[in-house]
Order: C-alpha cells, then sequence, then structure tokens
C-alpha cells in the first residue's frame, strides 16, 4: 500500500461528538491489515535510526499507535491516562479544553533523567492535550525527540501551540 | 528473554484502586524492551497459523497488547470500547460488575459474517468483561478462535465463566 491511500482508509462520521462536526474514524484504516501495517511502518521508518528508548502512548487510541510503533521499533512503551488510572505514584498535569478541564497521568519512575522518547496519538487538533504531554515530559527531563500523529487537521494550526517541538503526521487535513 | 522472566516485571501495588486489592502493575512491563516484545512475540508464535483476520481489544489495556500483537501477525486490529467512544453505529452489551453495571460497544459494520478474531486483553480475572465482549463478537457473527491475556488470576476462577473458549495466559496468580 501506498502512503498516499492511507487517506481513503479514514471515514468521516458527521455529528460526532456533536452536532457540526466532522469526526475521522480511524477504525476503518485500523480493521484493513495493510494500512494499519503501512501507517505503523511509515512511523517505524521514520524513527528507526533515533536511538529511541520510549514511545509514549495517549490514552486511549493513541495506545493502538503506540504500542504497535514501539513492538516495531524494539523499545519500551509508556502510557499516559487519564486522572486516576495509573496504580503507581504519578506525575499530573491538568490543561484546559474547550469546556472545562482535562487531567493526565504518568508514572513518576516511568523513565530516567534524559531518555529519548517519541509521543505518538492518533489525530492533532488543537494541541492542547499534546502540549500537556510534553509537558509532564519535561518535567521528568525526558529529551522528547518527536511527536507523531496519524492525522493532523491543519486548519485548526495546531503546530503554532507546539512550535519548538519535531511534529510529524501521516495525513492531512 | 526466557518467558519465565516475565513475570519479574509484573510489579505489585497494594491497595489499588482500592483497600485491600493488590493491583498487578503492567506499566513495569511495557516499559522494558524485552520484556514487552516477549509477550507479543509468545502470543505472535502461538497464533500465527490461526489464520485470523483480525485481533480485537478491549479498551483500554487491551488496546496496548492487542495493536501490537495484530502488527506483529499482519491482522487488522478491531477496538471495542466504553460506551459512547465510538463515532458509527455499534451494537452494546451492558454486564455486570462487582457492584452496579458497564457497557461495551463494537462498530456494528466492525467485521464481516465468519471473521476469525482473537480477543486480547491485559488480565483475566473474574471473566465478567471478556464474557460479555464474546458476546458482541457472536452476536456479529465472528468466530471467536482465541482468548489471550497476559495475566490470569488463577484463584479468582475466570475460566469456568469462559469454559467453552480456548483461553490462553502468559502469567499466572
Amino acid at each position: 500500500m501506498r502512503l498516499e491511500e492511507l487517506k481513503q482508509h479514514i471515514r468521516d462520521v458527521p455529528n460526532f461528538p456533536k452536532e457540526g462536526i466532522i469526526f475521522k474514524d480511524i477504525s476503518t484504516l485500523l480493521k484493513n491489515k495493510n494500512a494499519f501495517k503501512k501507517s505503523i511502518d511509515v512511523l517505524g521508518d521514520k524513527y528507526e535510526r533515533d536511538r529511541l528508548d520510549y514511545v509514549v502512548g495517549v490514552e486511549a487510541r493513541g495506545f493502538i499507535f503506540g504500542a504497535a510503533l514501539a513492538y516495531r521499533l524494539g523499545v519500551g512503551f509508556i502510557p499516559i491516562r487519564k486522572k486516576g488510572k495509573l496504580p503507581y505514584k504519578t506525575k499530573s498535569v491538568t490543561y484546559q479544553l474547550e469546556y472545562g478541564s482535562d487531567t493526565l497521568e504518568i508514572h513518576e519512575d516511568a523513565l530516567h533523567k534524559g531518555a529519548r522518547v517519541l509521543v505518538v496519538d492518533d489525530l492533532l487538533a488543537t494541541g492542547g492535550t499534546i502540549k500537556a504531554v510534553v509537558d509532564l515530559l519535561k518535567h521528568l527531563n525526558a529529551t522528547v525527540v518527536g511527536v507523531a500523529f496519524l492525522i493532523e487537521l491543519q486548519f485548526l494550526k495546531g503546530k503554532d501551540k507546539l512550535k519548538d517541538l519535531p511534529i510529524h503526521s501521516i495525513i492531512q487535513y
């Protein structure tokens, strides 16, 4: 499968999660074995020479791409989870959403100082979540080598919020 | 890494999620590249001749093992999610927990009739969640080839609830 074909496997679902939003459904890509494999291999090829220690995935869809990519790269996987889900001592970050706020957590011993990490999530929209994740990782003195997304919604200008970071996406709208 | 060594990478966290429970923390296994790879390869070797169409993973920790295993096997990945998270039309199942109930969903067009699937989750405890997942898959006329767990808590006798299913776990307590 060619990289350009991946976009055909994303399904538009109108009015989800609310009226007026067109949701990019990745489940149709995941269930296609060639599209799923291609999306992981593209990222694997890109980052395999970056001497990564870990791939960091954000709950929940980031776990799907993050874990498969960690396996492909032969590195460890670190989950960042919603508040209250990780069992051990955590560091947390609270960030603003359009309405209200959300909190993400990482185990305080998840990684060593200077660990080279790649952050993976399915979708870059406004960038708020990923900015919070990167702040959390810097707080633990990790080195964020890159931030990778399956999809980037360029019209939401998330990259502006993450301008010091090397961002990569596979599919753009 | 030998299979017997995987257990050393599971951390016991006392009193999580509530007093008196000893939680099996898998994050310490995930972050160890050799242990994570071994856990996926063991399952990959076991199921690679079963002509699977899909690996099905249960939100959220099941996404980690399920997606990496789907990649390893070269098959598609299907997520089963908590209520309200999947964007397209769904089939749902509600099942009893110790206190209250929970609902899981799958896209109604997630798979074709007769599709050969492997269900993956991190932990088999009482088996209630997995029984609900298997019921959901049978409702969509899938063929459940197997159910695989990283960890099985044998003293909770989850296998008794799933007795017609070929269950496999890597680590037992």
